[in-house]
């Protein structure tokens, strides 16, 4: 039988292939947000699909209510090995704006960097590089018989826009998809040598309000002082939503907030993170939220209400004297403790209806959400992954929070009573959803190494 | 010598083909915010020039600092007659939202409606079709010797994006140009019936600005809570410029705003203006502006502040959970009586730079602005114009205002030390900078007929 270094030896000769073939799935502009780009959804899901039949699983891209998912399976020699529901995503979020992106966002570069040679591409991370290298280290195991563990593979090609066939395909397809525990590789380390288990994600809500007023542009000159205009509306609003000491005042949505436990508060301020780098490094100085609140709890236990998109009226070259019919804004809402997803829009809904002012009307188009989740610290997986992770990184894991969403960690505890393992390879500094988006080649390389180990080690 | 029974006879008879000209000129797509369409700018002072020529104007295309001015001279046959220089833009608004157009904004049709026929095209009244009218009044007259008075004309291609280069023309030209009265069409009847001569004009001055905050978008589950947020900071900005009166809240914006002498108030007030039906034509139902003031008062004689745009963000189709780097909105301001357009500028960065938090930068794009402008009611070409749009209408016609700003009469005055006499034929439902604005076909042909009363009354 293989022993691990003989895995590890394994995945340290084949770096070149394994990067051509992130490169060929990176290539591949699958933004689920833009329905453009539908078939290039499939066409992601149709090279998972193969890759999977390559390392010896039984796969297939399967129908979904949207975009399809990817589903393998795979034995492990030894019948009473435990079986892991590994999980990622091949959807990608959108490129815009894309004049600031050095290179195109879906042409792979190999860019050296002092730190090491970084993978640029949207999805160079999130999450194509991160769940590439889950399956490196099973093509490591390939040679010698194949995982160590019962695995089955799910990836899913709507994780950026909220997920929204994934519960009915998990509820659809318990019987089959159920696991001892999920593995889901799309978070982070805690610094460029410190790995780290994510042990609590924020949820998310999200909603879009489309104000109207007039029923049709109307000259600002001839028009101005009489009628209403939907952006002052609008923005009047959106200027409310927030106190002055950075707390959000829509009524009701602090209902389920928890205050954090004194033992992880402790464990979280010994991690000593550096607020002022993490703020320095997107040319920013002074944390901006509710006040009197720790940097780490910020980001990771306490919730927000974040426009992340406003329009309205003429914003192309040049001015336009227009009083516009419509303003709309697109926002989300992270969420944590026993926050519910749709009781915070219904109170965000709400607070914009009782302040509209005659005339104007609003519409709102919802979207999926889910409610904040955590991994009870003494999982057995958990410390299990834990000890394999030091094994590699020669220190041990961070627990730690995430301020992101990962709606399927709910899904699958919802659907199939199953905890996750949340054990990632991405940095601070990757760029996620934002222009030139990388991936360390170390976080690649290593994390491969670390899923190996972690196979072997849950296998044992 | 002709009278002017041959005069308007002669118009009537060419009805037909003075719609394929002007069907002509409103196919080219000048729109002057666009740089994309400034060859269509050319083409569209190419036609004009050409079109003078014919009238037996000396016409020629000249350049300026942007798009090109086209200027012709024809000479009464009587010397000591008077001199009038017609003023005209032949440049349009975008067309955005395009798709709100029931047909090609640059496909100009005669569309049948209850009121008569109606030509649909983007600058159908404003001001392509406005400035026809005076074109075939000079038509007219040519096979009787050409007009009565002297002409000199002028149109620009830049009134859209504020007349940025109308000053410098104008005083680099001032000899040549310099009438007795400028005559400016690109007003409005008081209503279907009722002639109007413009006596009072809002002025208008502009700006942009951008809020930064950090270096890149973010991810808003990642940064959300701890990042600055610029479209939060620019919605509470833009939300503070009105109090709950509806008065803008910029301290020191009213500085140089008069209360409206009583004479002009009554006058007003007699014209019994249809408020509600003012705004239930575009599906609104109150006042919005400042309270207590009366409907005419808010739209002529007090100034707004108007948001023309905004735009921050993700935008696209679908969610994008991000963080945005920057904030941006477009605004104008209707200024009246001595308000300054670059102190009300000033005051606009003032109030916004006042309120910026850390971390958030504002840059400020200017535009051109133009103070309030207003015509003595003595004026002698006044009293004649009202006559002779008497004798055309049957009513007298009406002194008003304007909301909207026609920056060139506040040029005429400074430049060339000369007074605008503003008589135009739109409508209020002329859907001017609007999806499928319109000219009635009995504007365009009672205004040429209208004009032609005006040059015979001037001469007289």
């Amino acid at each position: 039988m293989a022993t691990i270094d003989d895995i590890l030896s394994a995945i340290d000769a084949g770096q070149t292939a394994a990067l051509e073939r992130l490169f060929a799935f990176l290539a591949i502009p699958s933004i689920s947000a833009v329905p453009a780009h539908f078939p290039d959804c499939e066409r992601a899901a149709d090279w998972l699909a193969a890759e999977l039949g390559e390392l010896g699983f039984e796969a297939a891209k399967r129908p979904a209510s949207g975009r399809p998912m990817v589903v393998g399976h795979v034995k492990a020699a030894r019948r009473e090995a435990p079986h892991v529901l590994f999980y990622g995503h091949y959807d990608v979020q959108p490129v815009d704006p894309i004049d600031l992106w050095r290179s195109p966002p879906f042409e792979p570069k190999l860019e050296a960097a002092p730190q090491g040679d970084q993978i640029v591409a949207r999805g160079a991370c999130d999450d194509k590089g991160q769940l590439s290298t889950f399956l490196e280290a099973c093509r490591a195991f390939k040679p010698f018989g194949g995982p160590p563990c019962h695995v089955t593979a799910l990836f899913e090609g709507e994780e950026e826009t909220g997920s929204p066939s994934l519960s009915a395909f998990l509820a659809d397809n318990a019987k089959e998809l159920k696991a001892d525990i999920a593995l889901v590789c799309d978070t982070g380390m805690w610094d460029r040598s410190t790995p780290a288990i994510t042990v609590a994600l924020r949820g998310i809500a999200s909603d879009e309000v489309i104000l109207t007023g007039a029923s049709r542009d109307l000259h600002s000159g001839l028009y101005g002082g009489m009628a209403v205009n939907p952006i002052h509306v609008l923005a009047r609003i959106l200027g409310d939503l927030h106190d002055d000491n950075g707390a959000v005042a829509i009524p009701g949505f602090y209902d389920g907030v928890e205050d954090l436990p004194q033992e992880i508060a402790d464990q979280w301020n010994a991690l000593d993170f550096d607020a002022a780098g993490f703020l320095r490094d997107v040319g920013l100085t002074a944390p901006a939220g509710e006040r009197d609140r720790t940097p780490l709890e910020l980001l990771w236990s306490r919730p927000t209400c974040e426009v992340n998109g406003i329009l309205g009226g003429y914003t192309g070259e040049g001015t336009k004297t227009v009083l516009p019919a419509k303003a709309s804004a697109k926002l989300t809402f992270r969420l944590v403790g026993k926050q519910n997803p749709e009781r915070v829009v219904q109170a965000f809904r709400t607070f914009v209806t009782s302040r509209l002012p005659t005339d104007v009307k609003a519409e709102f188009i919802g979207h999926a959400g889910s409610p904040a989740i955590s991994l009870p610290v003494k999982n057995q997986a958990l410390k299990i992954a834990r000890r394999a992770l030091e094994a590699e990184w020669g220190k041990p894991a961070a627990l730690i929070g995430s301020g992101g969403s990962i709606p399927v960690v709910g899904a699958f505890k919802r659907e199939l009573g199953m905890d996750s393992l949340l054990v990632g390879f991405g940095l601070p500094d990757d760029r996620v959803h934002s222009p030139n988006e990388k991936y360390d080649r170390a976080s690649f390389h290593r994390g491969a190494r670390s899923w190996a180990r972690i196979l072997a080690a849950l296998a044992a």
